[in-house]
């Protein structure tokens, strides 16, 4: 991150392609991600290794690997549910392997089938997986508390089950754990409340990201709390698309491109062009027909004389 | 403000309704303003003393002072673009009159048709009229510094220009001034540092509040870093209603809506009934047919177990 200050973290072929109906052919997918990491996304969740049967819109998600692996510089993300999962992404190389744990048990059982002990156990495995692998080949080992600012099932959940479980999901071998808004119920407050609880728990340093929602429109304002707190890694998806399919009523990742343009005009380099970012909502909007796309800085334009690019020249 | 922490000043029936086609009938907005301060609101701008020919929208203006005056609590606030408006609004018995100055000349020129040098002329003149009144019925008399954080006709605007026109409208005989992201240019940064330059001119009690819009999707990102700075009046609009009609391509003010769960779920007390506040828009809903309203905690509902009312009498 020498010369980026920011990592946007883009989940939309895996976070947004899961929450709709439709599936994007695999020409598009690769399409998609070429275009963004050409924008200058550094990082893209690319799929998820779940059963296809549940999830068919992410079955090809090897192939997408393979693909994305092509593209120098890019991070390739993935999802996974559990050690098979973690077996198929090692197996397809990708870079990053991220394991959610919902920290609502309710939720856990409905998302991933499984208790808090039994996705420990999973995180273990994978962890055990990736310790026997040769250094240079490791992926990174996210766990992911998801449903941390409260579940719509549950409601809130208690700081020390949130801790216990973070504990856990790094005893089991994780590089780090991730924060979760899968349900849209975080304020800014919430936020920096949290990352101090999962920093005094498991230190500063495995605490860099956060997976925020927009479906109460605090999204940006949850991320500006983020950033405040020094963390460096924010998921977002193109378009807004996506959400989580299993907690009701929820919806929305915060939006890329409204993202980067925060991001850029706060003087926070992240890399990405955004007119070039922009330019690849045609792609989804092509073929996802009918698929609503979010976002406030494509339809109101830039800043008259906002020129990020001309800054980053400055700086390099 | 002894038992709220924030002032949420409802700026839909000025800046909202002058953006529209649609007139709003009196009696609507009798009843809109009457449901906003019953669900706890304290203060609303109900209105602008322009000529009836620029903004038919707001001809009845007086009438609407004449009403909201009525309401116990509520602090009544208007725009005027002149002296001659503002001796309209303290004859009709405004609480609160803001004389908005775009510290781009451009823009002045083309929002009141007056240079600074006029519009300075101005505030002076309605300075001097405030000041002649017995204390007791003297308006609060604010400032507002318009296209702060840049210009779709201009872009930036140099500090020193905003600098000097703030001082200009204290020296007028202001009481205080304001921000005002008329563009919908603003970023947090941007956001923090105009505070520090103004606060840095005309010292720290002449600025508590800022106008912002949502634009590019930023505005609730704006307001938490205008609160991390300590302002503690943020106007918003019922629905987003409103913005800019003289700024091509500005649009959309900060929701009140969402502006009050975030701050709510930060624990922060507007006194505001989020539920009674969202029940209003049904008037804005059934008299202006065809409007959008905006907002996301009004689709998506509050979080399960949100209860800033049982806290609020915790509090009380």
């Amino acid at each position: 991150m020498a010369d980026i200050d920011i990592l946007v973290s883009e989940v939309g072929p895996r976070d947004g392609l899961q929450s709709i109906d439709a599936i994007m052919p695999l020409d598009a997918k690769k399409a998609w991600i070429t275009a963004e990491a050409a924008a200058g996304v550094r990082e893209i969740e690319v799929g998820s290794f779940v059963p296809a049967k549940l999830l068919p819109q992410l079955a090809d998600t090897a192939e997408v690997v393979a693909h994305a692996r092509t593209i120098p510089g890019l991070t390739v993300a993935v999802l996974v549910p559990n050690a098979r999962g973690a077996a198929a992404a090692i197996a397809a190389g990708a870079h990053k392997i991220t394991l959610p744990l919902s920290v609502s048990e309710t939720h856990s059982l409905r998302n991933l089938r499984r208790t808090h002990v039994q996705v420990l156990e999973e995180a273990a495995a994978i962890g055990a997986m990736i310790a026997a692998l040769p250094v240079a080949e490791r992926p990174h080992f996210e766990g992911s508390l998801s449903t941390a600012f409260g579940c719509t099932l549950e409601g809130a959940i208690p700081d020390s089950q949130i801790a216990r479980l973070a504990e856990g999901l790094m005893a089991a071998g994780c590089n780090e754990v991730g924060l979760s808004d899968t349900t849209g119920y975080a304020d800014p407050a919430a936020v920096k409340r949290m990352i101090a609880l999962i920093r005094g728990t498991v230190g500063d340093a495995a605490l860099t990201g956060i997976h925020l929602h927009n479906t109460r429109g605090l999204g940006l304002a949850n991320a500006l709390a983020a950033l405040d707190c020094g963390l460096t890694t924010l998921d977002s998806s193109l378009g807004g698309l996506g959400g989580c399919p299993f907690a009701p009523g929820a919806s929305g990742n915060i939006v890329t491109e409204d993202l980067v343009f925060m991001l850029e005009a706060m003087g926070l380099r992240t890399g990405i062009n955004i007119d070039a970012l922009i330019a690849v909502r045609s792609i989804l909007a092509e073929t996802l027909v009918g698929e609503p796309l979010y976002g406030f800085i494509p339809d109101a334009g830039l800043p008259l004389g906002f020129s990020p690019a001309a800054r980053h020249k400055e700086v390099a």
